[in-house]
This record gives structure tokens, sequence and C-alpha cells, in this order.
């Protein structure tokens, strides 16, 4: 198989995946199960990962991780304005 | 910079992002927040980057994926074993 595609199709279902926690927490405006520095310890992360893709030029890898990034400041977003 | 040790930094900071999910459900013994659906459609994603990674020859991202894949797969057993 392509790796290209195989690539697409692992970050689809990593992506869609990360989906329900968002919804969950948009839908019940409830962040009690969300620690902030966890999200900045996955953030991080997931930047370095877009920049491991950059440099080898992996099309999969940025997408997925630029995916991953924007879910989880969206978390960050929501803890901000709904923690008590 | 080496691109391994950066793809080792990053799988590293994501791989600690996933601890606490599985220490709190180990501690706790509750699975109500988890869904076994999501789990599985994320075991096939992180699996498929495993495959990923060995077509690539990329050694952190067949180490990052196959740690997440085993924390999830110890998320499942919790699942199975502490559902009501």
């Amino acid at each position: 198989m392509n790796e290209n595609i195989l690539g697409i199709i692992a970050g689809t279902l990593t992506s869609i995946a990360m989906l329900p926690q968002l919804i969950k927490v948009l839908k019940e405006k409830n962040v009690d199960d969300i620690s902030w520095i966890i999200l900045l310890v996955l953030i991080s992360g997931l930047s370095l990962w877009i920049y491991y893709g950059i440099l080898k030029d992996e099309l999969p890898i940025i997408l997925s991780n630029a995916f991953a990034v924007l879910m989880n400041i969206s978390l960050l977003v929501c803890y901000i304005i709904y923690r008590k």
C-alpha cells in the first residue's frame, strides 16, 4: 500500500478518536477531568511531531498532528472558559 | 537537531500525556468515561501508524505508537474488568 495513503488512514482513525472528548466538553461545559498541565505537555509533543514531519517531509505526520494540536488547543480554550 | 532525537522527545511528551488517564482508571476502577468503540478505533489507527513506521523505517514513530497501543489496550482491559 502507498505509505501516504496508509498514513492518511491511520491519521484519520486517530483523529476521529479524539473528537468525542471535545464534543463532550462542549456539550457539558464541564472541564473537571481536564488537566491544563497535561494539555500543555501534549500540545508541546504534538508540535514537535509536526516539526518532525516537516523535517522528514511527511504530509500524513504533519496533517494528523496539526489536527491533534487544534483539538487540544480547543480543549485548552474550553478549560480556560469553563473552569470554576 | 537530529530527526530521531526530535522524534524521541516528541514521542516521550505525547506518551507522558497518556499516562494520567490510565493511572486514574486503575486508581478509581471507574470506566464510565471510556468508550470501547473509540478505544478500538484508536488502537486500529495507532497500529496502522506502527505499520507506517515500519514501512518508512522510522524508529520514533514505531516506538511511540507501540507505547500508545499498549496504553490503550490496558485501558480496554480495564474497561472489560471494571465495567458494570
